[in-house]
């Protein structure tokens, strides 16, 4: 008997998980596994790359997890340089740039995300830059040492401020044009210009409000500047920080149904809803908010590996299923942690809840511990029943990871009363007496108790 | 008709938690308030004392939450260096040091915790310092001031650790002298081992499994060594570093119930069991575990503002109760950061279940980003139904806190495998793409897939 065949396009984050679960689960003789790969590597970090780009992180190879000489080690076939074509669901084929066809008795699509581009003249001008591939952060670099001075960062979301951050720090003068009133709409308003605040303190220029028009170039095709309905902003580079949207072009082509966020549709074994032995994962696919249940795309390493490692379970033969994302994410800006689970107001509202929120000021330590930085957090819950639905921090360093104390309790479909009598840990150069996430709970709850 | 009349004795954290939350439900006209204090203040951190001796706090006030004042002003009679001398529970009176006789309505005892002393000669040694009012730490640091070169502390456990760490900062050579054969029993062997090396690589002296015997003094009455079976360890300070017990006296001698750990017994709103209308609150009094039930001490701030909350909450006329410990604590030595929660394997096993274990190692931050360092994370669960019982995590900075994540899971009762799904937060300054708290609830979920 011949072994199944499993090809996975995409060989990152899902596809390289999808591959290594299978691997573990059945052997070589009952499953050959094929990785294309369109890129040169496997398994990089894209979440690295502004470190990269800022020389936070001095090597690129260190943003490589795996190499595919490593998986060769697990018989898993990796082809990098190897683009997918055309895949025919009915053959059950897949057809490369290398003018070779894969057949298949599952796939796996990972062909990942690309990064949102606004519908603008101009963005082709040579000067403008995703932060997607490895490639994309060599680029950014090389504009660096070769002297570009002014950056205009299109986006408020965690990559842009990120890019912005490292630029800046980096020495250049940079720009955050903002289609939004506020950077990070994920989060409430409240604490947006906080948000907002703290960036200009740190010297980067934030232009709100102003959906870019042109990006202009000069006769030699270089970016000179971004233009907006308020003023043209002169620069040598410009970040495309607008997020990640889902590279579902092979899906689309080949007729997988695509979903309500324009990402591959799957049920939460991420098998395709359209053609049960193709599966999709990460980036590319859609999944579901773990409170409304609702259709959303989340583009993330954590969500992507996990979904990867779901997939390969099921084609492994164990069951699995994906439980959801809450949409818990962290970044830094300078000193300014920003971290949130969950709902914000908004979607609570829009959601159906009854909502209440609760908004207080703490300290990372015990006041009179040094390093005591100021932090404010933000809970949502739900009026009637008191379900915590979702979590903001803002606050210096120590404070943002704290969102994952949140993101569990929501997780678990805590109460913010349940929460508030939780057993947290306290150490004066850890903690006040009592954590501010735990404080947030008890006035919510106090709250609730009228 | 005149007012109700509380009586709290002892105004730390739970006295004064009690009281400022009775005043806030009831009126000054409707419940007169009076706190009788044997010290000199009111709401101080004794947490804080080590990093104050260490020279890491410097000004002593900053230790001090609230003075008299400030509760005077919200119409709570704090009587400062007024001992209560006796409780006649017949007749609903205290009468203190100062000769004066308090009736009360209901009375809120919360006379604290006292330091743990080994039963040995010497104690009474001039140089013999436990670590609980801020006298002692005023003493300690008069002792270095003064040239104490030599420390010997009494116990390993989080205040003994601390002191060892501040002391050895400050220059001294210390010595930890440990009854058992490793220091931090609230965590398994595995974890102690680790952290005993920590602090032998830090220069601090551990000599396990010595009992001590007695305390040397010179014909001054000044401590000169502590001696053991094993050896005399020379030293010209000695700090007692053995934990807290329950401080009773005053109770037991009133005829208050007394539990089985030697705290005042009460139920799940504070109140005696042997007198509804008195409560205990905070280190004097007897609490249970959130898992098995069971009644535990702890003597902890959190603990004790929460009891002392509940306290007042039911004195105020609102429903309230305490919802148990999970004994979460957490602590430094050096650059080591050490956090544990829920039952360690031993007690697990004690409290009848089936235990299972996995320890994992990984990094605080992605293993590319500078100062990513190794920490472990062990977890505990129930091998049957896959809940987790407990988490210990030793590791670099950053690592410590995560045991919050951990405290929450367990509060919840959530499954390795159902944590494991969980949305926690990933960015290359913060974590790994799968934090390691995730990383080995999903080994320990894996292996209850079998």
């Amino acid at each position: 008997m011949s072994a199944e065949r499993l090809v996975v396009v995409g060989g990152d984050a899902a596809g390289m998980s999808a591959a290594a679960q299978a691997r573990r689960l059945r052997g070589a003789s009952d499953l050959a596994i094929t990785v294309l790969e369109q890129g040169p590597e496997v398994s990089y970090s894209a979440c690295g790359i502004p470190y990269w780009v800022g020389d936070v992180v001095g090597d690129r190879d260190r943003l490589i997890a795996r190499t595919p000489r490593e998986f060769a080690a697990q018989d898993v076939d990796v082809r990098t340089a190897t683009r997918a074509e055309e895949v025919d669901l009915d053959a059950g084929t897949v057809r490369t740039s290398t003018g070779e066809t894969f057949g298949y008795d599952r796939l796996v699509i990972a062909t990942g995300g690309r990064p949102m581009r606004p519908p603008v003249p101009g963005l082709d001008a040579q000067g403008v830059h995703g932060v997607h591939r490895l490639a994309d952060g060599a680029d950014i670099r090389a504009a660096v040492a070769a002297g570009a001075r002014r950056a205009v960062v299109l986006g408020g979301g965690y990559i842009g401020l990120e890019m912005a951050d490292v630029l800046h720090a980096r020495g250049l003068a940079v720009t955050i044009v903002l289609a939004d009133p506020l950077p990070m709409t994920q989060l409430d308003a409240d604490m947006g210009e906080r948000i907002c605040k703290a960036i200009g303190d740190l010297g980067i220029d934030v232009q709100p409000d102003q959906p870019v028009r042109e990006v202009e170039a000069d006769a030699d095709g270089v970016v000179r500047a971004v233009r907006t309905d308020a003023g043209s902003y002169e620069c040598d580079l410009v970040v495309l920080g607008l997020g990640m949207g889902p590279e579902v072009a092979l899906a689309r082509a080949a007729g997988l149904r695509i979903g309500e966020t324009g990402a591959v549709e799957v049920d939460r074994t991420q098998r395709s809803r359209s053609h049960p032995e193709v599966y999709a994962a990460g980036d590319c696919s859609q999944t579901y908010h773990r409170l409304t249940g609702e259709a959303v795309h989340v583009a993330l390493g954590t969500h992507a590996t996990k979904q990867g490692r779901v997939a390969g379970s099921v084609i492994g033969g164990r069951a699995a299923r994906f439980a959801g994302v809450l949409g818990t994410a962290l970044t830094k800006v300078g000193g300014l942690e920003i971290g949130r689970t969950g709902l914000c107001a908004s979607q609570a509202a829009a959601a159906g809840h009854d909502v209440r929120t609760e908004t207080i000021e703490g300290t990372t330590r015990a006041g009179y511990y040094p390093g005591a930085e100021p932090m404010t957090v933000k809970l949502v819950s739900d009026r009637g029943s008191g379900q915590l639905l979702g979590g903001q921090i803002v606050g210096g360093p120590g404070a943002g990871k704290r969102i994952d104390v949140l993101a569990t309790a929501i997780w678990a479909g805590l109460t913010a009363e349940e929460f508030a009598g939780s057993d947290l840990s306290y150490a004066p150069p850890f903690s006040p007496v009592h954590d501010p996430v735990a404080v947030a709970a008890r006035v919510a709850s106090r709250v609730e108790q009228g």
